[in-house]
């Protein structure tokens, strides 16, 4: 396989090339140090919720994972809290069962508050951020167990993965 | 000691009583819940750093806490971000070494992205709430080791327990 140098397009094509197989969350931490180091943006991912069952002198020698009940990344943009969660699939369709009953009322009860709240989806070596209110909409209006690939592509913001930037997706929130 | 029963101002000495050695983290929660119930705000403690060292069959067989790098509570109030803590101290005065260097840096960066940032502290068994502008403005302009109660009572808006609301502090907040 050939990339000609000097051609825009090709150039994103190598770059989606070597991205494959790239782990979400980490393309997502680098944009969130981009934000941080230029000042954008304030957004983390949550801690792990552990269940701590014995310590002994601060030392924790029994514990277990709790299941999340809320979405995996939160922060600050432009004064907005934001939220949001990162989702793959392997099909050529997201699953409702990859979002819990739970993470549906929570991504509800932010949007009723005002906040932002949205998943990156990574489907088809592609990168898409489709906002809460959309996937509410598709729940609400479909009897399908998953959200199909054309309805990802048709509602959501495409996202590119930037060396620099990580996958840049702050800059199509509406704040 | 006795509480004579027709009078507004000696019934909120009756809760205060009853109120000594009362739980912070735990009367913020309830205000937590009462926000979340009655649809007024959608924050959250925290789950509890810790740092995963070995696993086995997804069960956690040794881990142990992470320093806190952030603040105890996040959420989101009428669209806006909230990030705060709590400090009880049984002094006088509420000593910095409480406010850890990055938990400052926090608060600063907060601010300066528009969010709204501050500390619940339970002095001499009051509550206040003191924004981080008043927190850094202190450290900026003093060379002491500790916010004394006086700083605290000119600069805070003083919160008042209630056995429906907890420790009810939202509507303190300029949003």
């Amino acid at each position: 396989m050939k990339y000609p140098s000097n051609s825009k397009k090709n150039y994103n094509k190598i770059i989606e090339y070597s991205n494959r197989g790239m782990n979400l969350e980490k393309i997502i931490n680098e944009a969130n140090k981009y934000y941080l180091d230029n000042n954008i943006a304030l957004i983390y991912k949550k801690p792990t919720p552990v269940q701590i069952v014995k310590t002994n002198n601060n030392k924790i020698t029994e514990s277990f994972y709790k299941e999340k009940s809320t979405l995996d990344f939160v922060g600050l943009y432009k004064g907005r809290y934001i939220e949001f969660d990162a989702k793959e699939t392997k099909q050529n369709y997201l699953p409702l069962s990859n979002i819990k009953d739970h993470q549906l009322l929570h991504i509800k009860k932010i949007i009723e508050h005002n906040g932002i709240s949205f998943i990156i989806i990574h489907i088809n070596k592609e990168y898409y951020l489709l906002n809460g209110e959309k996937i509410i909409d598709f729940i609400n209006n479909n009897d399908r167990k998953s959200i199909p690939y054309d309805y990802i592509k048709e509602n959501s913001k495409k996202l590119n993965y930037n060396y620099i930037k990580g996958l840049d997706y702050i800059k199509y929130l509406e704040v």
